[in-house]
């Protein structure tokens, strides 16, 4: 069956993220006063061949182990939709 | 009140990613033999001081436009999480 994912990766919480900063300023200086943080992060839609759901979730998972996510400074969330 | 929001932009339906091209053949090379197609986003994480839901999703809305999603190519969800 065909399944439709959305893996989300996350900087983990005490990891700094110059980017989000960035934007966050960007923000500011644009005129939104009320911004108190902004973090980035990256979504990937995947659309696979699997068995079913739970192979499908297993083998989600391991793409973000293996490549996806740099599990040491990132989490990810793997969501069938 | 302290609003906590997530923004996705995702490119369109129809714009080529090169990127999630390129993840699409990594993932095939380490194995993965089900992907068919990978499409890469990006999500922002918000937090902002907003006086209602109301006002704080007008302005997430106003800088996705503004700022954080090229809406030319790109679409945007806004989220209140």
């Amino acid at each position: 069956m065909l399944i439709q994912a959305r893996v989300t990766v996350t900087l983990k919480n005490g990891v700094l993220d110059p980017q989000g900063k960035a934007i966050s300023g960007s923000l500011a200086a644009l005129g939104f006063a009320g911004v108190n943080a902004v973090r980035q992060g990256k979504v990937f839609d995947i659309a696979l061949e699997a068995l079913d759901r739970r192979t499908a979730e297993a083998d989600l998972n391991a793409m973000c182990e293996k490549l996806l996510a740099n599990t040491v400074i990132e989490d990810y969330a793997v969501e069938i939709v």
